[in-house]
């Protein structure tokens, strides 16, 4: 069983993306061809996009489009197309409408709480601290750090880190903890003090000397041995001194990124 | 104006929080207070998170709820809450099974489509490609990048690499142009051979020179006037070039890394 879909938005399209595909995905026996049409911000792109639609439509079942387009002469265009529309943004804001008993101002382009120059600065200043505080290069910005993030080598610091300061614009510094370190299991003195910060990544063995594996292949640091040891020796650590912690194996890194959120109370930008 | 929003989700709730705000940004006039609760996939939490709404209903206005809750029964609960439920994920559920001819499995924490291992290690290889191919720091992995962002110190090329890398699972490595390579309007020569990956982004001057103001305030590199000089000459490269580009001016990293893909038709993993 095939069918096409359509993801239309006036801008990026990744909120018609994000919500079709969690509804596409719970039809696992469809096959389903999938084209994304961002930034249909005029009616001649409109007309372009039906012409898409019904191309496709005259080839079959009519197609599935999911779409976000707020300007009502724009998607007045793609109601028109042969394709069955599943409309995000107007299904809701008419009962919005009425719930808060004011008009919608059908303006485009306020689909990210963060489009201001503040929240825009504030983002990209997060991304650079989390780079030039990646993977322990320095701790002498770590007093200016919301969130520092400890675990073995590859157990998902950094993506974590690169995501939280993109989507949630935390500063967030990251430290990997070596052998040295885990001696005697006691944390490195430069943590101590910012110990109320610390927020550990735990990782399944097996799976850490999977990914060590395709990084360094046969190497003791890549061993199962290795990692089993580094892992049981890191979480003693943590649970001895009441670091919270969090396994990322079978976590996506918004799933990561999420739950650390919430465990540590840290509060984004502009929410 | 006040009102109290809440986003829940038996996931990250992103999606709902993507929607939500999107329309929720039709409506300045209100002042929202926002709460996420992600990760409501017990019985028991969901009537935690009914008790939460109820309180609030209770101090004034009803309260409105953003959800995407898959599973049918934590979704009852919240439903019999004192909220206006808006729900994103049950409401297209139906029309879809309607519009496929079978039934829907709500399976939960099929969100995103990268979930599975294979998706979720490019991404994590995309995202060190881009760590490790940053700012030009080697140029001799750009037969495996996909893209190759150029440009001028500052104008967005590590956010938009990393961003790509993250969402897209684009492998990019990015080269910041120096007055060096602009020197006579030429390409320096490790680039020529990959023209038909390079991508350009440009910036306005004014711009250009308060955000290296922040970093180095009164330089000659911070000046307005070798802003201005650097983006002409750059420009005039790229066009001789035929190099595309866009400005990042007054654009999200969102915006930014979706009309490089939609321009060079770049194919994004598991779409």
């Amino acid at each position: 069983m095939k069918r096409t879909v359509f993801f239309i938005s006036d801008r990026t399209g990744i909120t018609a993306e994000m919500l079709g595909q969690s509804l596409l995905s719970q039809f696992d026996e469809v096959d389903f061809t999938k084209i994304s049409l961002p930034f249909i911000d005029s009616e001649k792109k409109a007309l372009d996009a039906k012409r898409k639609i019904d191309e496709a439509a005259a080839q079959g079942e009519k197609p599935i489009v999911f779409d976000t387009i707020v300007t009502p002469e724009i998607r007045k265009v793609i109601m028109e197309s042969q394709g069955l529309v599943f409309d995000f943004f107007h299904t809701f804001i008419d009962p919005l409408e009425a719930a808060l008993g004011i008009k919608s101002g059908f303006r485009v382009g306020k689909t990210h709480s963060y489009d201001s120059q503040g929240e825009y600065d504030s983002r990209i200043e997060a991304i650079n601290f989390a780079l030039n505080n990646d993977d322990g290069a320095t701790t002498r910005h770590y007093d200016k750090a919301e969130l520092i993030l400890v675990g073995v080598s590859r157990c998902g610091k950094t993506p974590t880190s690169l995501y939280m300061a993109m989507q949630f614009g935390i500063q967030v510094a990251n430290y990997p903890f070596t052998d040295e370190d885990m001696e005697d299991l006691k944390l490195p003195a430069m943590l101590k003090k910012y110990r109320h910060k610390l927020f550990g990544l735990t990782i399944n063995a097996q799976r850490l000397h999977e990914i060590r594996t395709e990084r360094r292949a046969n190497s003791q640091y890549a061993s199962l041995k290795q990692c089993q040891l580094e892992i049981r020796e890191v979480e003693a650590l943590m649970r001895k001194e009441k670091i919270p912690y969090i396994s990322t194996t079978s976590k996506s890194i918004e799933e990561i990124a999420t739950k650390i959120m919430l465990k540590s109370g840290l509060k984004r930008i502009s929410f």
